[in-house]
């Protein structure tokens, strides 16, 4: 069973976390929800919007990656800033990408790969229009006019609006475009690719 | 400041439901998320993808809707269900019926709007396909090519594709077009009308 490591921080964009969170889940795939000092309040993080998750665990309990298959940040500035700074979690981020695993991230979370390294400079990649203007050397490299961007092993979007799109597309690369597409039906996304 | 009721219970649909929230909240409308059966767990309800999320009060608590300009009701069968056969509930959507304030339901929820009785025969709907099947005379009034549907009081949507779209839908009427406007730029939700 493929599975998903998704760090939540205060701030986290909602609709963001939960769409990709729900699309995984409906594809099969196993999604942890770690949340970043969440063991003080119950395991539960708040959104942007005031919204409270239940996490399924501190992202301190997550001692090794070798069980996930891909690490996906939600946006929202305030958790992005949080992602951003947290050691572990940029650790985390970087072992990642030195084992080759797949790393997505959407809206402003893209900033969060660009401050752990893993965004180099010869990766394409979109995010929330002008936080492209906090990573460096974006000129050649940003893309505005697709809801979803890979390159090599980063996958990346741009909001809230895309990220349905961005979970089918994490389903179509972890499971099968077969599934993906059968999902797409059933969530009524037809303005996804 | 614009009020609105969302009743969640087991089994609700995540995207529908956190979308609905977070565009409302986006909008300067205050909502009230209100778990059915919540009390014995800490106000969590868990989706229909085992994501679980805090109510802001026990559905109990709701003693009158004064206050309230519209109730809307998130997806999922699980949820509807209980909707659908919730006293308390089937009551509220009553008193707001009777109050000709708005009402709101996505996907599965417009059976729990029938079964309450404020889908009258006059009313153009639409819900999740194959859910019209399940409400009586839908023949000649359930509509499949709009996202939402509004008919007098009552306002549809399809499922967790159409949520962000039903949730700016609500923001037109309740608070402006050219807030709802701003708002779809922001989410980048250009599928939306």
């Amino acid at each position: 069973m493929a599975k998903v490591l998704i760090p939540i921080a205060t701030g986290f964009e909602e609709i963001e976390a939960v769409s990709i969170i729900d699309v995984l889940r409906r594809g099969g795939i196993e999604v942890i929800i770690a949340g970043i000092d969440s063991e003080s309040n119950n395991n539960l993080i708040k959104g942007a919007n005031n919204i409270v998750i239940e996490t399924n665990l501190d992202i301190k309990n997550i001692l090794n990656i070798s069980s996930f298959d891909m690490i996906v940040l939600p946006g929202g500035w305030g958790g992005t800033t949080i992602l951003s700074q947290n050691i572990q979690v940029q650790n985390l981020i970087k072992e990642f990408d030195v084992t080759k695993k797949l790393i997505g991230a959407i809206c402003a979370a893209p900033f969060a790969l660009s401050k752990a390294g893993v965004l180099k400079d010869n990766l394409k990649f979109t995010c929330y229009p002008s936080v492209e203007e906090q990573i460096p050397n974006s000129s050649t490299r940003y893309i505005d006019n697709f809801k979803v961007i890979q390159s090599e092993n980063i996958i990346t979007s741009r909001g809230p609006g895309t990220a349905i799109c961005f979970g089918l597309y994490i389903v179509s690369i972890l499971i099968s475009n077969e599934v993906k597409n059968s999902l797409k039906k059933g969530l009524l996304a037809d303005f996804c690719d």
